[in-house]
């Protein structure tokens, strides 16, 4: 059994991008500890196809369950879009991912029942918000979606507060702005490190949502509901697993968890 | 022997940059047939180990062998940098690359030894532009190099006449313009169709040298030294090979090839 409360949390990606979902876990949740994985080898997964996508996130999640997590988030909306059930299958621990956690808190904090969401072109394409948002609420709801393909290398080259991302981010937003969007869902792991620039576009009147933030809270009240929060006293311990060590990797990383990255380890899948 | 004069060129590249170098190639030699091979599904190489580049280069170059081209052309930057010998050793076919191709037609342009490169991260980080500029120069030339990694993403948007392209281009070379060159190697395949802008930021003063073009004319060179031109009278015929079909392949590939992609064929290695 890996139902031990004392046991890590599980977290993947194809690469950095999911370092965003592991700080909003150790910030709301300080006593857990965080097993990483980022197939950083084999990354962008947007442009493969399901068969494998499918493959590689089963055997990220069977590496992070032979570790004994208690619980798998799966911190990258690709994989999410495709692979949920086949990680689900696999154990017995809960499986979180970040589109239905995104979708479940739009559907929440929407008045006027309009929701924009911006993501990558693979995922506005594959149109898995679109049913999320549908299993939540499926009357008279507006759904407006707009792929941003420049945010994430906006972001890794670290220009989250320049002339050339905010000229960028009018660019892409001015259509949802016309839309009367109340609630905009960042559908990218990337685009937390954006918020502050893009709610100033969009303006007080429209909330952004998280799915890094929205994951975190799912995570805490099921940890409650299952009894499995770390009562053992001891302090945390992060470890973050990678296949590759990428150009930047470190700088890169630290500004997306907003933390030394410390244990770092190399793996083969 | 491969080498029959009516035998395709072959050109390879890890994506769909490599079709601004086909497109060189096709205007510069309109009677010789084309056969290029991007690896879709694999791109980027930028971020893989030098083993994995160098087996992958192997494995691409063996097929076009197998279709009996009569010349190989590396039209990536990367596996020019990793696997050029290689390459070599497996034919008696000529190979040619774009590092090599842009350095020694920058040594041949530049008056004042001041010469510039722009290239991805991996590019710049690997060196090979300098050590090939040294190959044909190696007294009192000045090379200073830098790495422009949003250039890819906003070719790839199409935003190649666009402000937040522009301001993004002020802001990588403002430190080039500081240091008086007078020569700039476009040392990525996705940097062409930049050019025009490229060229009115640097002012009339910085000659561009562009990979894609100076491999074109090496190519013309040597099919007429080693008497491989194409004289069978035949219409030329481009077939594209590719790993997979990502999103907005098409659109992206007839941008960057200049016209219309008809014979693409998906395969596997």
């Amino acid at each position: 059994m890996n139902n031990n409360s004392s046991s890590p949390i599980g977290i993947f990606d194809s690469g950095v991008g999911g370092l965003t979902v592991a700080r909003a876990v150790m910030e709301r949740l300080p006593r857990e500890s965080v097993l990483y994985f980022g197939d950083t080898a084999r990354v962008p997964y947007g442009v493969k196809s399901q068969d494998i996508i499918s493959r590689y996130a089963v055997e990220i999640a069977k590496f992070l369950l032979e570790k004994r997590v208690k619980m798998l988030i799966i911190a990258c909306n690709t994989m999410a879009a495709v692979a949920y059930d086949a990680v689900r299958a696999l154990s017995g621990v809960p499986v979180l991912e970040v589109i239905d956690a995104g979708a479940r808190t739009a559907v929440a904090h929407t008045r006027n029942h309009r929701i924009g969401i911006i993501a990558t072109p693979s995922t506005t394409s594959s149109g898995a918000y679109l049913q999320a948002i549908q299993r939540y609420e499926h009357d008279g709801m507006f759904i407006t979606t707009q792929a941003c393909p420049l945010f994430v290398p906006l972001v890794e080259e670290g220009w989250t507060d320049h002339p050339v991302t905010r000229l960028t981010a009018f660019e892409y937003l001015t259509p949802l702005l016309a839309q009367n969007i109340d609630t905009l869902v960042l559908g990218c792991t990337h685009y937390p490190l954006l918020k502050p620039m893009l709610q100033s576009v969009m303006g007080p009147g429209v909330q952004l949502v998280d799915s890094a933030e929205a994951i975190s809270l799912r995570a805490e009240a099921l940890l409650r509901e299952m009894d499995l929060e770390n009562a053992s006293g001891e302090p945390p311990r992060h470890v973050f697993h990678v296949t590759d060590v990428p150009h930047r990797f470190q700088e890169v990383g630290e500004r997306f968890l907003g933390r030394p990255l410390d244990q770092v380890e190399l793996v083969s899948l």
